[in-house]
């Protein structure tokens, strides 16, 4: 993190967070299961998608952009399918009742999916891996996003950098979770680039032309190009297929940009499915394989010796376990934004 | 295709191959369902995984690497989950018991999933992908694979180059499918320029001390970079743990190469997990939203004129229909080997 940090037992920073999503029209319990998403996150160190988001949906809030109050509806359509009315609330929150929904198919038909439309940022997947893995589910979790990565051997951003994750339970140790975007880089690293007059790496973005760029403002202009090729652009079609046009969100140039337009309803759409592991097999066989899984994995010689090879989410669970430990770490700077809002309520 | 082709009819490619099967052992009813997947392949224009791998499979028959006559179980876990033991059969055959395992729970829970364990090459992802989408079903299928990628940072081979399809039903047109491998290129290519002494493009292998390299021999003699670094990695890794860890197969280095020991089990696994899309839309809704989303691509100014963006299988599926209305189209030489086969029988 760049900045002052302040140390925060995770129950106190839950209370501030639920405490500040209230106050900007989120019921208590409402609140509490969205606050989650994000403490969990800035607990797996991934802090852009953490707390520092709650003024970012409430500003949206205040101008209409999100419906603190929206009512999240599920709708079962199957026992092992549901739909998820988000109405525009909050993102976590809708989420989460995706996430319930889906367990609730895993629990009761050994597999579940919930297709989510009406939402807005969710927070980082990771979280949601984290708590399927801890009701002993596998996950594929995924949602679409605002367009910024153009079609493969097309000029124009008409896909989104959609996020996509896949989780795995590990009865007694630490789950292996992957959460990725399908950009070869992230925005926020190119805008980095730029603020510190450097360039950037060949292959990252094109400009507003299509052209090869290694200047990270025309790459920004312009739109990012996806891992592999046609291959990152085929996954984040399928993501939206799968979030987006089968959940009833919208899709592609529909998703509207909260950046650009706070004020105007997204309309995202989440998939989450999960599969109940214990039905495949017992814990004790799941833990011995994982843990041979992990060991070949782990005892690969290293290209630099001093960076071991790791699995997916390794350091997502050492930053929780630390936290977990030590409490949680903050931009004292975010923290101080979340504090005003809860004390500028009633 | 590089040689002189026959073009004949699909439904004399599926009996023939069906007897080329059966030839080496495999029940009449058995063979056709493998063959009905090898024969699609050669009609969506993917002649390396068709009806040529009729004799590499009999190869290892003969020499005990596959056993023709396994008794493929399909063990149900719970509505929506299936157990698939292969039993060291036929990969295609192994391949289609685990789909109509998915698909049965997707006819009655909403969604369904099968695990195969004990199972060999399945053929490509593409035609049951295929499959799936004309039961009205989206579709996740993936398989794990000889290691030939390092893990991210590692210097040795010990993840496959899983293969992972998605497929989407499209009431009344195309289904969009992807099937791609998680490496930035694939060994055949590299073999093939390896062949002709021409260097590689930097960035799709490395040699056997990890060192960069644009020699395809040396890279042939190192390992494969998955696309988008971690990114292709972490997917791999996913894969793997969904269909090998988590259906009771061999994973990681645990999988025995067929090209390095032919007459050994591999104990492949797969994943397939399917959706029943009806449930969650009418076949209007979903016919319009695709022919909105498929125009939003296809509208995509091109990078060259010449290349309009496309979707992903589009190029299959129009091989597909060439091959409906003019008849399979096969290499003359592949065709001859698999008559011989046929001819050899008693």
């Amino acid at each position: 993190m760049a900045g002052k940090e302040t140390i925060i037992a995770e129950e106190r920073l839950l209370a501030l967070a639920t405490r500040a999503l209230a106050s900007g029209g989120v019921s208590e319990e409402e609140a509490a299961l969205a606050a989650r998403v994000l403490v969990l996150a800035d607990m797996f160190g991934l802090h852009t998608h953490g707390i520092i988001r709650i003024p970012q949906y409430l500003g949206r809030v205040r101008i209409g952009g999100i419906d603190a109050r929206a009512d999240v509806v599920v709708e079962r359509v199957a026992p092992g399918l549901a739909v998820v009315h988000g109405h525009n609330g909050i993102g976590p929150l809708v989420g989460m009742r995706a996430l319930q929904a889906a367990l609730e198919g895993a629990r009761t038909v050994g597999i579940g999916a919930a297709f989510a439309n009406g939402s807005n940022h969710f927070g980082p997947i990771v979280p949601y891996c984290f708590l399927a893995a801890q009701e002993g589910c596998a996950s594929f979790i995924a949602s679409n996003a605002t367009t910024t990565i153009a079609p493969w051997g097309g000029r124009d951003t008409r896909v989104g950098n959609n996020p996509l994750g896949m989780g795995f339970p590990s009865p007694g140790g630490d789950p292996i979770i992957l959460d990725i975007a399908l950009s070869v880089a992230a925005r926020g690293k190119m805008r980095a680039l730029a603020a510190e007059g450097k360039s950037m790496p060949a292959g990252w973005a094109v400009d507003n032309e299509g052209r090869p760029t290694t200047d990270p403002k025309a790459g920004l202009g312009g739109f990012l190009l996806p891992v592999g090729g046609h291959k990152g652009y085929g996954l984040a079609v399928m993501v939206d297929l799968f979030a987006g046009l089968l959940s009833g969100a919208a899709f592609l140039t529909h998703v509207s940009a909260w950046d650009k337009n706070p004020e105007a309803a997204q309309n995202l759409g989440h998939v989450f499915l999960v599969i109940n592991a214990g039905k495949l097999a017992s814990n004790t066989t799941l833990a011995e394989r994982i843990a041979d899984f992990r060991s070949i994995l782990t005892s690969t010689p290293a290209a630099d010796p001093a960076a071991p090879v790791m699995l997916p989410g390794d350091r997502e669970m050492a930053a929780y376990r630390r936290a977990r430990e030590e409490g949680v770490r903050v931009l004292t700077a975010d923290l101080a934004e979340v504090e005003k809002l809860t004390t500028a309520a009633p």
